[in-house]
């Protein structure tokens, strides 16, 4: 389910509205192909369930206007259901298992290879799918010999003005941020009568972090009453607006590199004794 | 990617429109969520790849909104990618594997019920999915101890007094049935210059069938060198606009019927004997 | 167990009694292998758990019986134990999960294919099995490059001037068909004083029905008290000599047609554009 | 397919004869079912590739007839195709892999402790799948609390007057042994004018053996070209129904004591100290 | 195979060299146990394929070393084998599939929970399992309730004023910080006639990275001919020791952190509205 | 963890002290690659939970000692975590499942194959591994066309004249044979005031025995209450030097005779008729 559909200027990249005919001849070379996934999950009380995927469907959308006609890109349907055993049990929360979201995106790849694409990009925006988009990039990297790119949009920044230091390292589920681009993109799914803030107190740990590099494995019910970690409280279309419209000028000039990427660009020679 | 889209009155029986404590609260007796699951894969040189997951969209979302206000029938993200391996290799097609399919079903199915729901109807509109769900259905009753239903809109009818029997019965793939509702709901995506006729020819078998009681396995280039099974030179929007009227109208009242059948209702007693 | 098996005609069709050098030699094109795949399970309390393969046992070596002598058909060693989980249990029932019963199939056809035969048919006596053994078939037809077949000889007919017509469409497990069959085949192992007549009323129903177009999945305990859905009480060993005796015709037929197919024989060209 | 079945008195012992009822009625304690494995694989140019399983059906129903008529002894069909890896490609062999004869033992016990059963004997008559069953039998032992009892009849010995020592320990497949048996049970089924003699010469090694403490992993094909361990060309039916006999003999006692036996009866207590 | 063993303070610290007895009463609060996982793959051609073992064992002994005597830390064998495939086919990588490696991760964590531990350090000195792991241990979490931690020793830094920030970044592969440290506590397995320097040059692309936000998947061989990224001709002992205390000391505080660490140390109640 | 480690003799033949290069440009021929696989599980009170592993270690690296420096034999890092589900719930056993170690086997064998190696030991020390061990070595020689060989250092004797027939008999864990070669190398790891003697009694039993020919699964909680079969109060250090250096004199000779070995060296012409 796309949100901005009917019409719109990305329908021109959109894979499957090709007929085999088209897609047997289309160029290959310097193509990328992205593959949006992303969760049905709960965020709390005024956050809809399909979040993280209504997010990235109409981020890559509206990235993908930004792009310049010759750009060879193109978008296949969502993987609308992600890796959530992190909030399963709480109503609303539709999860794949582990194993289930890594055939998914093993069998997609398979195809696409067959099908004479070369290059991949998963297009994330649930962070309890990346670990495991990792893992699985490198099995086609090796398996189907593609090159398969990984990026969240939400790394890409785009907030560090709007909100205060603390809600954007904590912030990372139901709050301010992906409230405010809710807000943003559709409206009427957010329920301001329930809005929520909640974060974990991490200040009595000198090592250990939520998402860092010495850390713990945790249930969203384990860091947080309410399933959110963030404060939604401040949340406004309006910075949602300002960061979909910066975070897709960065989004539609990736594109363009990740399509053009090779690995000779990078290689450099051994400068010394390099047999093996 | 649901067409029709943008503030149409399903939206309102989109379930993941909602919030994790809007879904707590909602009545889950008599209430049916429907799954819908289709295909990426080749339909011939004049038909989108996204044929099947486009039918099923459209359908789904036009029958929804014939329904009286007070059914409790909810609508899921549709499962696009479907078991096309009998169409592997041909550009566009882009298939999970059974054992992926089976297994993105059976989690969907365990996370509705930990959700609370008891009522899961498998919309489906690929013929090549048929088999594996109907063996994904038995299991989910059994290990979930959920009531699954399945249908395939396709074999509601409608188009009985529009086609002729040949093209009825074998025009299975692309042929005039797909065609006529895709230039109905999608007109844009029909290449019109590439339209195709082929239907392998039975007569010389005196038991065996396509699809029929005595049957065998076949590759879609084992029996059509087109990649299609039936006549789409005959197709018309007009056509299409009918049946989708007609397969929607049952649709209406049987997502109805499902939501209020409870095991009670067929339930008779043995006449004799019936000790065990 | 094959009944009716000591120095019986069929004996010279059953494969496994050939050594590795005869099967070597023996010519593979035009060669129909013939697999039974049956259940073990309960049937009520007056029905042998062997039912289904002990029916086909009999059905199929019947069936060889009645071929020319120069047909090239041959039998292998039933597949005793099919998938019964709605039967799970319920004390007799003996069941392979899908996955097992999957596995067995594909071992099984890959060794066929590595001692080179070609053609397969599933011969099924169990309708539990019919799902599963179609996605099978088919991925056999793709993974190892055969044709398989399949039938159940219930299928068939043969009992449409002998039983009512509710029978003949809900008698689907321990009622008059199965019950008449076995009385005629192997009488001792009928329970006479134990037959019984339930079947599931479906008319509050206006779409729904057991194994039709709109269908729900079921275990057997949610329709039936007794174990059975149809009316052992009607059945008699004359109606199941006849029944075997008609079915038995048609699949002495069916054999030879199956055995001589070839794709090629239903390939028509594509009348216009059919370019991919 | 069990060889001497039609009326015979074993058929008694036969369990899926009895009605889900019967066999809910059935005492449970000190009962024992027998599990016939076999194997469908390639035995030289003179045996047929069915000789395991039709070794196991023979000789299981033969003891079954020696046991007193108290003894509380059941049948199950046999899982006639067994793990022969070691033989695949060879015309003839019909293999499973060592994952799917895992789980159709894993299956069956655990559908046999659904119907109440708890000691289970997987009586095995081909030495390729000896470890595997070993490996299942504790897996079932865990998982589903059996008592679970392995044996192979040719472990019993028998033979040791009729065949020289070296044959008694390298005749391992389609020697002297197995021929002699199936020239007595099924003469028909071995071709006389292929007998064939081939035995590896392990002289040259001082600790290295086939089958004994140091032992190597071979296919068939590493040991021997005409596929056979062994002297075929000494065996008799007169020495197979020698062996026949003894080996019944003590498997009737053998089921008797298996049917009795609880792990109180070899419970000691710890002399010293045995806390944990 | 630690370094370091014979007689070692750390060997008290060793888990196995307890008997059952023992461990069973051991208190299991605040109770940390470690598992070291690493590798064995190529890292060039001057360093042994054991290094990212080898620094594992040698890092957590010394670190183990330095804790309080009072504190509840206890080692595990390592898992010596990691998820190598990126580096698989070159010489001496011997690498488990992330499947297996992700078995072995979990079956020893459930086997802790049985013995009744509660709390888990992966501690990995592999780059390619760090994503693995990090989807094991939420499976961990959620499957057997335990806490799990993560971390690997080389994200703690200690080199940050004894390299070049270009080799603190590119480094990651057999450059100046492994081959110090392996220079430093195993000299005699470094090759310093065939020292390398390989890096790959990024600075072509804006976006893209080798394993920053937007990545791409790769083999090494993709990257570098050598099979290393960074200059290992600039590695010295005295760098690897020096390195080896700082991060041992920092680890022998976080050890003490996790043992201690409980989720109510971090829960703060929902500010608003946090009902769910 | 290898004990006796640091400077040792054996340490020239641990292969992953090589580096890549090193191990490219290794003889490939006639060349051994022996792996440790074995078992941390409970050993009753007194002995520890690594007993199995440990005894591995030491005995594979002392046997190593006593090569001559022309044999072409490498140690791998051991598996320390076996199969141990006999065990599993008592504390300190940690156990890998039967599909886990199976998998871990597979993936190094085939790695050794992708780095040229030919021939594999698997070295083990655990009874409960033994059955799959053997399952997986034909399952290596078949897919990965390696030679594959297995022994259990404890199955070549060493204490016929140092213990009683029924201790060497039945004393098959934790008994005098494993305390005494712990006690010789490794003292302090034994708790002498723990020491135990129990031994199932199976005199009442004609036929069925622990792991001869007819025999029974089981689970140590089975037949044990102080988790071990055998008597160590009788253990020596004594008692295991003497075996230690017996069955290592044993090894040297068997790792030259296994890195010697070809199939060619066993067959012999079959000696009639042997076509196929």
């Amino acid at each position: 389910m796309f949100t901005r559909y009917e019409g719109a200027a990305w329908e021109e990249r959109f894979l499957p509205r090709l007929t085999s005919k088209q897609i047997k001849e289309l160029p290959k070379e310097s193509t990328l192909v992205i593959l949006p996934v992303g969760a049905i999950e709960q965020h709390g009380p005024h956050l809809p369930v399909m979040t993280d995927t209504l997010i990235g469907e109409a981020t890559v959308t509206l990235a993908l206007e930004k792009l310049k006609p010759d750009a060879r890109v193109w978008l296949l349907p969502p993987v609308s259901y992600g890796k959530s055993n992190e909030h399963l049990g709480l109503p609303g929360t539709i999860s794949l298992s582990a194993t289930t979201l890594q055939s998914v995106i093993m069998d997609i790849a398979e195809s696409l290879r067959l099908s004479g694409f070369h290059k991949l990009l998963l297009f994330n925006t649930h962070g309890g799918n990346t670990d495991l988009l990792n893992v699985v990039s490198r099995e086609i990297r090796i398996r189907h010999d593609m090159l398969v790119f990984y990026l969240s949009p939400s790394s890409l920044g785009g907030a560090e003005d709007l909100m205060p230091a603390d809600e954007l390292e904590y912030g990372i589920h139901g709050g301010d941020y992906e409230t405010s681009i809710v807000k943003a993109i559709k409206p009427g799914w957010v329920q301001d009568q329930w809005l929520v803030s909640e974060t974990p107190s991490m200040t009595g740990q000198k090592f250990l972090t939520l998402e860092g590099k010495i850390r713990f494995a945790w249930r969203m019910a384990d860091i947080s009453d309410s399933g959110i970690c963030g404060d939604a409280t401040q949340a406004t279309a309006a910075k949602g607006s300002i960061i979909q419209e910066r975070v897709t000028d960065i989004l539609a000039e990736v594109f363009r590199e990740l399509s053009e990427f090779e690995f000779g660009d990078i290689r450099a020679k051994a400068e010394a004794g390099a047999e093996r």
